[in-house]
């Protein structure tokens, strides 16, 4: 059934293939007057934008958006807002030899048993390229949310090579091309991902994207909880297969002593964590503390080393996908998880709007 | 706003506190003409239900189910079915001392801030107590799955502690009080688990659903991925903090050319996947092969060992619970973790059904 | 599929049959900290009772319902509230001749054909037993509303007769068994309908809605515009047939120049309108003015004159319906249709809560 | 909150206003391997489209829709569907009187309360040029439901003339400018419009849908009822204040005697209704006979007679309208009540494949 739409009260709906004319989108349930501008959104669709090192796909997109509807004077009306992405630098003929053929670990094979047809050229729907969709309907999340929410993202795991977390430096995440936070880390990844290219091979990665200044009561528990819409949003993002929030499978191995995040008054009489294993939400509400979220991407399928497959005729085949693609997709991976998390927060602002400021008003402590 | 339901065309919204008269829920989009009893569904809260061992909480629910509407002699008619749930054993007086205060980790303090207000009476809407009414509503969700669609849990970690999957026994699983598929780590478990209980701690555990027989095809992209949902279903589950997909987290450290399920043409000339990396779900889509969920649970924030906190009068204080609490919410996590993967498999079943069977007939194969 | 709920922020779910042991629904999304207890419920349930006049079906049920969740302390909580109303006077044995029978105008025969079989015992589902739930519901969205948005129904036409309209006396409703304002009306319809009865006939009805107080800004253009919402809520209503808002189907009949409702500005400097041809509602949203919706409901299809009809194996019968039935079905459609118009005004408010209260600052005026 | 999708299985959801570039929308949901072409969509545009007669607003759009993703090689693949159509001619400067002032009987005021801005060019969203991505998402349904379903409507009275249903013959309705099935009817519609023009005014209309080879068995009661959909369908038209199914209104008048549509064995041993009172429709369910709606749509408010109202800063004005206007905005309803009944029953299709199909099979009769 219809299944390309997120959010509830902040909602977008997407549609368009890899190598159809465009890509689109509708944001519906923005709220009026907020400033925005197609630079608004572009600024982040750079970060997105393939062929930008030597790291991603070569595909040169320039992945300029426009604003259709929605946006009147400067700022938004209330009413829907449709983008829109040309598709410039299609080159379907990459494609001509998988066109039949199932490329292990791809969504080749199960694209055409669901529907019966796909689109084989750049993987159709299932391409990554969709994401580019998200991360401008990301870029109109943030207007929702207001400049004292930030929402940052960052490398931290390349297949078995890590980061220091000691490390850890916001400023040196857009410095590099990997999205990394710590500096040393860098030159390590480049050396590695070199490797694997040039063994016609890819890698997953870990991302981990931090929400900070997000207020306490954000979720609806106990079937829309923010950290079960997190997970689902990381989820549908291509090539995730974990998510965490906080701790995450570390917390199976801890006790309950371990685990507690205790509380403490602060200086200005405001409850204090001292920890924050949680990940900043508390039985699927936001507690006011950072939201940590991590998720794992696999390594791309689409590599040059032969793998065997079938096709569409039942024949058994060896696969060579010889395309333009990322050796580690988790890189561009950031900035979508980034506009992911923003949309369900600001899809969570509006909710907590609706049902409870103003009614809330019972609370003895904290004012 | 309203988040109290699950599922769009297998459906079902839940209701009812801790210690509050009764637990229930409503499923909707149920087909007609299954048979349904109410030992049906009895069957599967038992293996839910609390005190039956010493490593549950010692709290006495006959959890008897009641079967108000949808069915009729004895088969489903197609409209809402409506379950009921009387609470028995409720003790409201253990809660007297915590009643104003937050117990660090735990939903008090959000539930609190989000809503001026609380049932702190057992957790009161926060309470495992709710998760009954999954395990009932996925009884039904087997039903409309059949027979040819095998549904079962397994506890694989608990701390530190975890088994050896060479001993796998699915037999075994439903011999000890763990869910433990390894005979051989169940007296490590309970020895393990006495210690921590002693200590008025708890721990964490980690759950593994293994779905077989699922059909390729239910899945949808882009947003509603089966992986998605079934990441969003486990993440709705009190404590857990982690969702895995196949090989998860550990996909990250593997290269493309390691990760990929190769594929081969079967004796009876059917796709056979030589490996399961992905854990059964390619694209959103389910592939034919076993899908495999993982999810970590963390440990229980109610313990009896003393922890910094504050109440809701803004003062700081000492916590200890000392109500009847489950030292490792994880086991009783494998029933309704088992749960809540059916259901979101019966409602992609239901929505394939809707867009696809029947209209996605271009294949040349397979058939 | 599931189609038993209705509402986005303020939603509720439905479920049982007429004769099953008890009905219910679930009401989510409902704000906290509102005063709530069965009492203010069962005020709006006793407008709807059964057999409190010869006019109505002589079952007796006493409609006595039961909070089983959400309410805390006498107030709301935010989670979603259980409420149950125990089935106490079902005779099914009423319903031995037309078990396998099709009665003409009944849901018998779709419900048999769509899904293979139907609780043939009063209806089943399609009983409008089930509008007590919303009656019930309705009475929580009331709540939601506060005290200056007034809901008030009444029947203004009966078969061929109508009410005068000049005669209008809202303090008149509650004094007679129709809920007519029109004490000259009253005398004539109860002559009319006694008539019918004594024939084995029923007969139609027209209802009217009127809510005062209504804020403007209230719909979501374009297809979820508050009158579309009224029209869908007034259709599910058993027996509906049609809806209007505000002047309805004479719109069509109008000139742009006779039907404009002039604005002119009152002596407080806010807009008035010169007349209400719109019935409150401009472009889906809410003006300011009363919102005004009516309903025609059809004559009851269970009457004790024998109809041409066919039973479940295909035989011609003729079907006499020897049950409980109410005469005229549009006079107990009063109190639903308040309900359903208190519910759809409540999701509206809290849907423009959530997207524009606060935002939608930039109006020079009226302030 | 976001309101501008409909349809739950069958989903569209629409973007664009009228002066902006383009308007566009998204069909979610649709089986794959349908085939579709743009000329498939561009049919049914051709008759909603302005400017085709002196009876329609003078304003030359195109309206040449381009489908921008969902379809591969002629067929749909099961993916959305991105449909855009540029607007081309604007002429924005016609709006600069009436940019501040608030159209009587026009969402203008609505707007700008709800919202705190509009754009005010040709109403912006309010414009009915939306209406043409309702009729190419109809057009893709019609594709849903196959042939043997059979949507058409036709314009049964405008202002105070009605037509002769004696007289209706459908292959009349597409040889007039106002899709009127009586020919006699038509020079009396012409007469009375070119008076109302000249005079400066604009009048109402009633327009019937009849979909025909409708299957027994759709619609979910009892709140997603097939009619309640139609009648919130319709009522999202502009301009739209009343709906009816079948008998409608005249059905209040009616006693159950006469209201009750008998049941006969037709020769092949089907069930046959003596009548159909009901519209095809009972307890909310398709019965397998034709289904009727008709709904009422106002005269235009935007005319060239001076009205009083009032302005964004608070003073009362004299309004005149200046634009390009439809006379009757009915007459282009049409087309746009046909394709949401299409969308309608196409949507319920999906629906009851989803839940019943395949399972209801307990039916002794009919077969």
């Amino acid at each position: 059934m219809a299944g390309n739409s997120f959010g509830t009260l902040f909602r977008f709906t997407t549609f368009g293939e890899s190598h159809g004319p465009a890509i689109g989108c509708v944001v519906d349930g923005v709220p009026p007057l907020l400033e925005l501008t197609e630079a608004d959104i572009q600024e982040f669709l750079e970060k997105r934008k393939p062929g930008q090192s030597r790291f991603t796909t070569q595909r040169r997109e320039p992945d300029q958006v426009k604003i259709l509807s929605g946006v009147f004077e400067g700022k938004t009306t209330g009413t829907p807002i449709g983008l829109l992405i040309e598709n410039v630098d299609q080159r379907s003929k990459d494609y001509g030899e998988i066109k039949n053929q199932f490329r292990p670990g791809h969504a080749d094979y199960t694209y055409w048993e669901k529907y019966g047809t796909r689109d084989y050229r750049g993987g159709g729907r299932s391409s990554a390229r969709e994401t580019a969709m998200r991360v401008a309907a990301g870029a109109i999340a943030r207007k929702v949310l207001g400049d004292d929410i930030k929402i940052r993202g960052a490398l931290v795991k390349m297949g078995t090579k890590e980061i220091n977390r000691d490390n850890w430096d916001w400023n040196e995440v857009d410095n590099n091309p990997f999205f990394c936070p710590d500096p040393e880390a860098v030159p390590v990844f480049e050396e590695y991902l070199d490797g694997l290219r040039k063994d016609g091979s890819s890698v997953g990665a870990v991302i981990e994207i931090v929400c900070s200044g997000v207020p306490v009561g954000l979720g609806d528990p106990v079937y829309d909880k923010l950290d079960a819409d997190l997970a689902k949003a990381m989820m549908t993002i291509n090539a995730v297969k974990g998510v965490e929030i906080g701790n995450g499978f570390e917390a199976a191995e801890l006790t309950g002593i371990e685990n507690a995040d205790e509380m403490h008054l602060g200086n200005d009489g405001k409850p204090v964590f001292g920890s924050n294993h949680a990940g900043g939400i508390l039985g699927g509400i936001s507690s006011g503390q950072d939201v940590v979220v991590r998720f794992a991407v696999k390594p791309t399928s689409s590599i040059l080393t032969p793998r065997k497959s079938i096709d569409i005729y039942g024949k058994e085949v060896d696969v060579v996908t010889k395309g333009r693609h990322d050796p580690c997709v988790g890189i561009r991976g950031v900035p979508v998880g980034e506009a992911m998390a923003a949309i369900v927060l600001a899809d969570h602002l509006l909710r907590h709007r609706a049902q409870c400021e103003g009614w809330n008003t019972n609370k003895h402590f904290p004012s």
